[in-house]
């Protein structure tokens, strides 16, 4: 995008960051976009409780009795035996394993109610629990997409720029997995590649996949080499954390359990969220489906915990419908909303820390992917989410993340953590004598109380146009999505990467070397 | 717009209505899209609390202090001369009245928590109070727009046609106002054909406009007429409402407050929203802002109540903030979602039913006109409003009301009601014999649980398009704008009158001929 193209769609207002390659490499950096401070937000209220105590009692009961009569399959022989060997009823003939009320309740409690995952940049750590939120990236998706180049299969180049856009975005906490799959990487090293760029490229804390176990080890040991941090250390500071999906309804499969027994292992924490859409793969009732995502999450619960005792453990809940005309799954819907608030009063329940997201099903970035983003965010937020999964950049049911809806969520995401400020209400903040000096009928913008705080008072967007319609009328009509459209292309002609230890950036190299030659890691997962 | 044109733009999931003209009058006339009853909702938990109760009562003491020792400009000699009869300190001076604390106090708990709007269709009368919400379609825009014809000055066509909308959408509960201004109406008579229209044209409860004596007389006795009613039913039974909007800072003028009188002598209630933009109106800090509109709304409380013991009256907030770079309002803010929190907890704290909103500052239907519609909704809902003005339509600050927009929020304000729906948690709810006739690792869609109830069991939405990303792309890749454009168009053509009762209708015709023969209201006010 040229310059005067962006002058002319509007972007007067916004200052500049230095372009990539122009002339004036002396000049001092501006930023591309006012941004808030890396800051976690906490959340200041209640979070809104959906269930009565009794209500709540009754999906708790209910997912023990699915777990002591109906079971979940657990396909992994060491897993069985682990939880042979505590105390479950594992059938011989199959990978059912069933759970006593009894051994589920004792590993409640076990594990901590909050801890902090470690970045290679201290600032950048991130605490779980405790009513702080942690806004992690989009990730997983096999497509990208902006506005120019529309949807396309993941690359390594826009693995890259999203990588910059989130080292940047003060409102991207960590990263969530890859904000897309790199799919022109080779599997058997894609881990390696990916995780190294994302290692040196920002500084935030990171997320590696449970697909076996080669996989999250090399995950693990690329973490603790960019912290320069030794075993032990590593251990008792989590530095990598795994999103495990059930593999609903009522199964953990072998890579996921693989990964959560590695990460254990090592005092990694893991995020256990049941894939449960309400009428697909869980019960079509609000209540049926979060029995199971229940079930699902306490049988990992256990398993964590027999594996070993006291490792970090996030609560996740992920439970939506499905479109039952089509079979297509649905985000940012009512449904979603309440199934939302009601896995944070489970997870309180449970004293756990507490993970849901920020999506959407739209193919393009409209009204209704802002509508059912922000749907979602509510009840994310009112139902006491700790980890915002998702939170920049997910569209299409996760099937492609956008640079501008990225960019948009910042937006979104900074507002969020606006809101739960609290405001002031010292004598100064009750502002009487401010109006003592304007009195009725005045105008408050001239008084001192005002111009002595007006260019902080109130959150900066980086997308709403306030224009009046007529100047907005002749800066062409800018829409949101043309608006953050520009934004990401300036961030990232305006990024630079984060300061890294040369011994770092060279033991992390050296060992993507050595797990390349030794041919990284098996593909037939 | 074509049956064609908008099959082609991907309408073909969508029912359509009769068209108006069309050849096939005798068929079945079927429903434009799948609505949800016409129904008020009611908030399922406690409304979210921002501020302590200790920090509440420095707001409310606040305002006690501006209001005696500031004071409020009454201008109004009849207003002035009751207050002062009351034992409020009036000014002989100017308009000044400033009142005692205790006076303040007395007031409050006189006007009654609850009560009940009636429509001329008593199934269409409305409750304010008791946790219910009252959705209002947008009101006093002077524009109208639409995707073909774009926005315009209001005109009497586009506010019959919003009215048509207003009649079919279940979630419009009553009108706010006229959703868009009719100029080409003389104002003179403006209100006479303007309410005319609207009583005839729906059956839903109506607010009048506070400009001056005639015209807020002659409204109520349109409502009376259309219901049937006799004086001492009518003023027994509130059957019109009517925003009083303070003149910030600290201001209530003639107009309003003649209209506060007629208002309150016939026991119709008012909604006092004091128009308190942080940085312009009311001070820059959010506390300082919600000083202001507490002491105004107080002033007007005790003025409703000195007029009129016991008249119903609610508490309004609209507290937002101006883009400090241009002046410019701003809505849909985080400083707005607070200020509507708190707002909340003001009006409980003084027993009133509470008026919020949902509104945006955004000039197109775009992402910008959703993300900040829905965090007015999340701060109006969590705040615990009771009558939610402009839930349908408003765009650009309340600069224009869009026919999209207005369908776009149906579809909104469905999903609120549907997310205060509380989930059933009885055994079958539970659904564990679905999970024992599925099983680890089955699906869902096929089981007896699933197929008797998946016709109802989720919310249809009727403007987000869930279709997978090759189809929506096949079939013209449709926005949600467009989708809401071929929905009003097919909802303006399927339109029918409601019934009315001839001679209701004869007596309101002879009404507005009468009053018109008179000359109408002046309009020198």
């Amino acid at each position: 995008m040229q310059e005067d193209q962006a002058a002319s769609d509007g972007g007067g207002r916004r200052r500049r960051g230095r372009r990539r390659g122009g002339g004036d490499a002396g000049s001092e950096v501006r930023p591309v976009v006012e941004q808030r401070p890396f800051r976690q937000p906490k959340l200041p209220f209640p979070p809104t409780e959906l269930l009565s105590a009794d209500e709540l009692e009754s999906i708790h009961a209910a997912s023990l009795e699915v777990l002591k009569e109906i079971g979940i399959d657990f396909i992994h022989d060491e897993a069985k035996a682990m939880l042979k060997a505590a105390g479950a009823d594992v059938d011989p003939n199959s990978d059912r394993v069933r759970f006593d009320p009894a051994m589920v309740e004792d590993a409640i409690g076990k594990a901590p109610e909050a801890f902090t995952l470690h970045a290679r940049n201290p600032e950048h750590s991130v605490r779980f629990g405790e009513g702080y939120l942690v806004y992690c990236a989009a990730a997983s998706a096999p497509n990208a997409s902006d506005l120019e180049g529309g949807r396309r299969p993941g690359n390594r180049e826009d693995y890259r720029n999203f990588l910059k856009l989130g080292h940047m975005f003060n409102a991207v906490h960590m990263w969530g997995g890859y904000p897309v799959e790199p799919v022109d990487i080779h599997p058997s090293v894609r881990h390696l590649e990916a995780l190294s760029d994302m290692l040196t490229m920002s500084d935030k804390a990171i997320h590696a996949y449970s697909l076996g176990r080669e996989r999250i080890c090399d995950g693990m040991e690329l973490a603790r080499i960019a912290r320069q941090v030794d075993d032990e250390t590593f251990s008792r500071e989590p530095s990598v954390i795994s999103i495990i999906n059930s593999s609903s309804p009522l199964r953990l499969d072998t890579p996921m359990l693989e990964g959560m027994i590695q990460l254990g292992r090592r005092g990694q924490p893991v995020v256990l969220t049941p894939f449960t859409l309400a009428g697909a793969m869980a019960p079509v009732t609000l209540a049926g489906a979060l029995v199971q995502q229940n079930a699902e999450a306490l049988a990992g619960l256990v398993f964590a915990q027999v594996n070993q005792p006291g490792a970090p453990f996030v609560y996740g809940g992920f439970t939506s419908n499905v479109d039952m005309k089509s079979g297509a799954p649905a985000f940012g819907t009512p449904e979603a909303m309440r199934t939302s608030i009601i896995g944070g009063q489970l997870a309180r329940r449970y004293r756990l820390p507490y993970r849901s997201s920020n999506v959407n099903a739209a193919n393009t970035l409209d009204a209704q992917a802002a509508y059912e983003s922000v749907f979602s965010l509510w009840g994310a937020v009112m139902g006491g989410v700790n980890m915002l999964k998702h939170g920049l950049g997910w569209m299409e049911g996760g099937l492609h993340t956008s640079f501008e809806k990225f960019v948009l969520d910042a937006d979104l995401l900074q507002m969020v953590s606006e809101f739960l400020t609290p405001i002031g209400v010292t004598p100064d903040d009750l502002a009487l004598d401010a109006m003592r000096e304007v009195g009725p009928g005045g105008h408050f913008f001239g008084c001192a109380h005002t111009q002595s705080r007006y260019k902080t008072a109130f959150y900066n967007p980086m997308i709403s146009d306030w224009r009046n319609f007529e100047s907005w009328e002749e800066a062409g009509r800018p829409e949101a999505y043309g608006t953050a459209n520009r934004i990401y292309r300036d961030m990232i002609a305006a990024y630079e990467p984060p300061a890294m230890d040369p011994a770092a950036r060279e033991e992390l190299d050296a060992f993507v070397r050595r797990r390349t030659e030794e041919g990284g890691a098996p593909t037939d997962f």
